[in-house]
């Protein structure tokens, strides 16, 4: 599998785990209520390149290990899925429409979300509690995906996001801290989840955290640049929003060839970080490779 | 201690969660956005009678421990305290007070409360993943805790409520469910825990357990019957307030005596659970004891 090219690899793991979301959710139903059950299902499967799964088992592998990580990996899309929905409520970004779908809050209702997603999070902890491997290297991973999802990680960042909305444009180095915090820490955990999960070295796990690092920035650099570039049929959410809402964006501060210009940089980074694996980093490169080309 | 009058007890152990929750607040400041931690410590330290930490404690003492606890007694009333600020959320039951103050999105904002009850939510996990213990048990912990707080769990309950709300009044056996769920889960969970962390036997678990959801459902009967027959001033909350929305509560399905004889044989359960105890079962009994005589 190591010789297919990364976005045939990346719509494998995606398949394998969209199977899998699917197998879970039908062993719940029926001790779920129907409703609440209906909205969790509708946000879980509705699709996503399922980038933080696919991280985690990509450094996983880099790290030596080929174990099945089916449970941890659950886990953090759960986490992601239920910060979308939270993010897209009424009284935050306010949005109808995620992968051009309905937002959960449209197709049920705003307490049918809020409460899928209270209980999405939920069930990330579970299942990474699930996930076969030594107690305490379940431990640390479950207070690092605590502290990356929580206050001073995802849940701290959208607060400053919607903070900065509000007071107007920011500077550079504010847009990055949010960044960082918003969708960097869970990229970050998810790379750093699949080496620990590896049983790699210290070093071999700082390298995948500094590839998540940069990764992470990368992502959040070629978003701004398609918000600015692309179609909203491409992108099956409204394009040219944040430009439309006076958002700061890489983008907006950096303008599009500085924008491009950052994200080439920290393409350079990510590849940088990889390298340190030596030759099983190379499948972390061409990740790094196909998230750049997102925003050409 | 054991020799104290429960209610002091119980304020003793509130006391000292109160100042331990302050003392971790005052350490994470710095990293969180100031307006999300202020409504985190706003909603965490607005008072209470701590009543899942102090069921803990005594299950654990009951179990012949004297550990320190705290982490994860500060875990079961962030998780509480999550749910309590999504409830009163306008979208779910619409309160503007609770405790006899303004709930937090009201104090604050929508937005803001969402996200400082999510943060409290990923802070329980984090918190519990820290308390000393085998990392083993602190496994079993954390899974017993995210099925007991989540869709099966609490949240399901919260979303059965809403939909019984507005279906219409229901039967006993379903507002039984809804309450197993949505506040017995968790006080079944707070018992069970601290039997769990004092290392105790099968037999001394399971008695813990059978106690926490006598004691849970004790809990709920003598809130209705509360609701019923006290002033809003008395609760800190809108009183008859049940009976207004006309909901499926113990006493609208059984009358007020009926409540009451339920109450009874739910107390004297609760009493024969902590019997099973011995000796050391005498402090859970007069838990049990002080929780009935709120419905007096």
């Amino acid at each position: 599998m190591g010789e297919q090219p990364i976005d045939r690899q990346i719509k494998q793991h995606a398949d394998a785990l969209n199977a899998a979301l699917d197998r879970m959710m039908n062993e719940r139903r029926g001790q779920v209520p129907q409703r609440l059950w209906e909205a969790m299902q509708y946000s879980l499967l509705a699709g996503g390149k399922r980038v933080r799964p696919a991280l985690m088992l990509q450094c996983l592998r880099a790290c030596g290990s080929d174990a099945d990580i089916m449970p941890a990996a659950m886990s953090i899309e759960c986490m992601h899925t239920y910060s979308l929905i939270h993010d897209d409520l009424p009284s935050m970004d306010n949005d109808d429409l995620r992968r051009g779908m309905p937002t959960c809050h449209k197709r049920f209702d705003e307490a049918t979300a809020i409460l899928a997603a209270d209980a999405l999070q939920a069930l990330s902890f579970e299942l990474l509690a699930m996930q076969q491997a030594d107690a305490a290297i379940r431990i640390r991973l479950i207070r690092l995906l605590a502290a990356a999802a929580g206050d001073s990680g995802m849940v701290g960042g959208q607060a400053m996001d919607m903070q900065a909305d509000a007071a107007g444009v920011s500077g550079l180095p504010e847009v990055e801290r949010i960044h960082a915090m918003k969708t960097g820490a869970l990229l970050r955990y998810s790379c750093e989840a699949g080496a620990r999960l590896a049983g790699a070295s210290d070093v071999a796990v700082a390298a995948c955290c500094r590839f998540g690092e940069a990764v992470g920035l990368l992502f959040q650099i070629t978003d701004d640049i398609l918000d600015a570039t692309a179609s909203s049929e491409a992108l099956g959410k409204s394009a040219g929003k944040d430009a439309a809402q006076g958002k700061a964006t890489y983008v907006s501060l950096l303008g599009l060839a500085g924008a491009r210009a950052k994200a080439g940089a920290t393409h350079r980074a990510a590849l940088e970080a990889a390298g340190l694996l030596g030759e099983d980093g190379k499948s972390l490169q061409a990740f790094a490779t196909y998230i750049m080309e997102r925003g050409q």
